[in-house]
């Protein structure tokens, strides 16, 4: 058996080298590759896409893992062995179950839909996208039809890069509960005065901001001899290696939030990267196991860290250094105040901590509809306003706000694309209980720049773990339970309450 | 036939890629990569180029050759599909006759040499690297032994990757002719009063060095559009595709010539690439013929351009502009004897024009005699003293600045590694020649900052035709003969007479 699981692992490490490459590729592709290089670049990545998708469904992988099969049956479901086998058959079955010619067209088809959108969304022409937007959904169902499910989304949703695990059944009553709750508490909030946000909206210089956020992610952990930040349009984490995790950031000199929270946002992912055990390198095991996980780090650190006024007690007077003309009389409490203004507003990506989860679960609940067919593309745009009016208390006045603002749909397939969010939130706040519970020092050191017990913690608990368990199990080992809100909510009521005199 | 050919180009373009995957990957370990990314990365390019390997000499691709090597021979020399199997064919013969075993070793082996020389190096220690290198030197008559042969250098020099074509019955009888006529050269100018470059040994700050160079290069006609530069220690030339062809470079502050020739010498080896045809990308006839071939054009940017009167009587009152406290009261003479100051020296890559090809022709000579078994390792110091003091007048008092000065033995074979650099000064100087009498307005065009002519006359004559010509095939389309010594000594006497006044 030893022989076979070694047989395993060298295959597993050549389709692991192969996507990584790619990573490197489409890193390079992003941050510094020039437009003359787009053509062959594409083609690159494909090549290395493919030679490892074929190597991942080779027969000899299947006929591997069948016969390890037993032997994984009889190991500790905890044993790094059984973990391996477990994750490789999940990869194995999602890429041989689906056709490679049924991918061929999907990515046809998603590579001509991004292109309309990005004609169709600017002169806000819904009609133009639809018909690309019925075929995505009718392959979204098609690629649901290779698997056994209980609920059509699930397939969609269990992807090995999604979130494993995580079924309609688990999230919908959670986000149904969450909504509840949530929607009175955006009501009360903007029926207080608005806060002022006005010191973020100056001018800070580039090179200022960039160093600053540095400064800040190397304190919370991220380690820079492991990983390195670049500028890129749209921020985003990628690791090649569990010694190797960078991230990219977009610095805006008008608005101080971008880089800042973008940044530690970033860092969150990556730090979760880096935190995977160093024996797992080169195997299936390393790296986040879950979109849902990894947003509950990525959010961890930039709201339930980034954003607490302990944090800033340590950050602001060092923030205030560095811009002087632009901070120097904005109190520690404006500026508290100013980075946590909640409003009512369209746009997902530019939502705040307690309307961010609306927005997602708008589109969760979309997407699941439209997969069973109790809604029809057609009818998306008024569907998009009626629940945005119940939910937030406005509507989009056009569809370029409304149905066309993520680019999500329109690149990759309906269901399963939008959980992780909210999922990352609700999860942010038990892990943040979990690690309070067990060391309450950690408040008392954020206040002092000191994330080394968080980090650690979080490490121990979480991030050495990698892709060995997935989220639910990795909830129930930490936490004892599975999901719940009551730690989210908690956590949303204290600090907006405290904010906003409710 | 056409089908298979097909077939040929779809495999072709797969290894291609896989090539040009591991290149960026390289890239990015030179230029970008943390620290902690190392031991992933090392892995990840042996797969990369392992898996290009096992592809190129798949059975497949012999049955392919073999079944269009008849249609090839019906096809006129000059066309593309000739031009292709022959090139994929000489890829296949190289990759298919070396065992893998024997590449393994031989890699194994020279990854042990270099750290073994990387410690010997700085403590003088040729004893401890002896060993390594007697069996680099058993390695590489191992590899000569899997070709047939006339001289058992050949199957090195004419590796894929080296110069294919050439053969030590070409390059010896060439060699021994121009040194014959260097060495008095060289006599006669360090006879004469040395030349005075304190100019260009003054602090020059890095972004202004780098930012001329740029405008430099981007005027001579490297494509920013289709490359970029990047910092590394040891400058580069890499081709990710036609469109992506980047540099490397290094500034130092305290010498103005590091940076500026350097970038020069960079950007001709990355134009020759930047001008293959474009329907050549993703075969194996992009890129540069060979590695002398390479050189020519390097160095034609580098010296027969940049290193003369006219270039700088467009370029040095915008340096002078750049630089005004250190360079103001410097005369273009005097900036132009700076930087073509000839002197004896022990250190190949320090080397002048003039005495730099008796450094390059040293090593040849010493690989064809340790390969011949005509001279011994054990030897090599007291030679290359001997050497050194009949070519230039000087002998290294150590080993350090002696035999163990360049890491090309200590990193890959004996045989094939230096014959480039002179090949490429004899070529240019050819080629350069050819250029002017087609279109005598280049002299000129130069002087007014104008290269347009002699970069357009240079794709269509070489860099278009990418592989499709060897080195000796491209010399006969476009001088008309072999190659010949005379034009590089008439430059290098027409120039470096005047300067030396001889």
């Amino acid at each position: 058996m030893e022989n076979k699981l070694a047989e395993l692992e060298t295959r597993l490490a050549e389709i692991k080298d192969l996507e990584s490459a790619a990573y490197v590729l489409h890193w390079d592709q992003n941050v510094y590759m020039p437009p003359g290089g787009a053509a062959a670049r594409g083609r690159q990545i494909a090549t290395l896409t493919r030679l490892g998708h074929e190597k991942m469904v080779a027969p000899d992988v299947g006929r591997l893992l069948d016969a390890l099969q037993p032997y994984a049956e009889s190991l500790p479901y905890d044993s790094d062995e059984a973990g391996l086998i477990r994750v490789a058959r999940r990869l194995y079955e999602e890429k041989s179950r689906v056709p490679p010619q049924f991918t061929a067209e999907f990515y046809d088809h998603t590579a001509a839909t991004l292109e309309v959108w990005k004609e169709a969304r600017p002169v806000d022409d819904f009609a133009k996208v639809r018909p690309y937007l019925e075929k995505t959904l009718d392959l979204s169902r098609q690629y649901a039809g290779y698997f056994d499910y209980e609920h059509i989304a699930d397939p969609l949703i269990g992807r090995p890069t999604q979130d494993p695990g995580m079924t309609v059944s688990i999230i919908r009553p959670l986000f149904a509960e969450l909504r509840d709750q949530l929607v009175p508490l955006v009501q009360a909030i903007t029926a207080k005065p608005p806060a002022d946000d006005a010191c973020l909206h100056q001018h800070f210089a580039e090179e200022e901001q960039w160093d600053f956020g540095i400064e800040v992610i190397k304190r919370v952990g991220y380690d820079l001899e492991r990983g390195r930040q670049d500028k890129a349009p749209h921020p985003f984490t990628i690791e090649f290696s569990i010694g190797d995790v960078r991230i990219t950031t977009r610095v805006d000199e008008h608005y101080l939030g971008s880089a800042l929270f973008g940044t530690l946002h970033e860092a969150g992912h990556a730090m979760y990267e880096q935190g995977s055990r160093a024996d797992f390198e080169g195997t299936p095991l390393a790296g986040g196991t879950s979109m849902g996980v990894h947003e509950s780090q990525s959010r961890l650190w930039e709201n339930l860290v980034g954003r607490s006024r302990g944090f800033w007690r340590h950050f602001y007077p060092k923030l205030q250094a560095v811009f002087p003309d632009q901070l120097a009389n904005v109190t520690l409490d404006t500026f508290y105040r100013a980075i946590n203004k909640v409003e009512r507003s369209l746009l997902r990506v530019e939502a705040d901590e307690v309307t961010y989860n609306l927005h997602v679960m708008l589109r969760f609940d979309f997407e699941c509809q439209l997969l069973e067919g109790s809604l029809a593309v057609r009818d998306l745009p008024e569907a998009w306003r009626a629940r945005m009016s119940a939910d937030l208390g406005i509507a989009p006045p056009n569809d370029r706000d409304g149905v066309m603002q993520d680019i999500h749909w329109y690149t990759d397939y309906i269901g399963g694309m939008f959980q992780c969010y909210t999922l990352g939130n609700i999860m942010s706040a038990q892990f943040f209980d979990a690690a309070l519970q067990a060391h309450p020092e950690i408040e008392g050191e954020m206040e002092n720049g000191e994330f080394g017990t968080l980090h650690r913690w979080l490490i121990d608990n979480i991030y050495q773990h990698g892709h060995k368990f997935t989220a639910p199990e990795l909830l129930e080992g930490v936490v004892g339970g599975p999901m719940r809100i009551a730690p989210y909510i908690h956590y949303l009521r204290e600090k907006y309450g405290e904010l906003y005199e409710l």
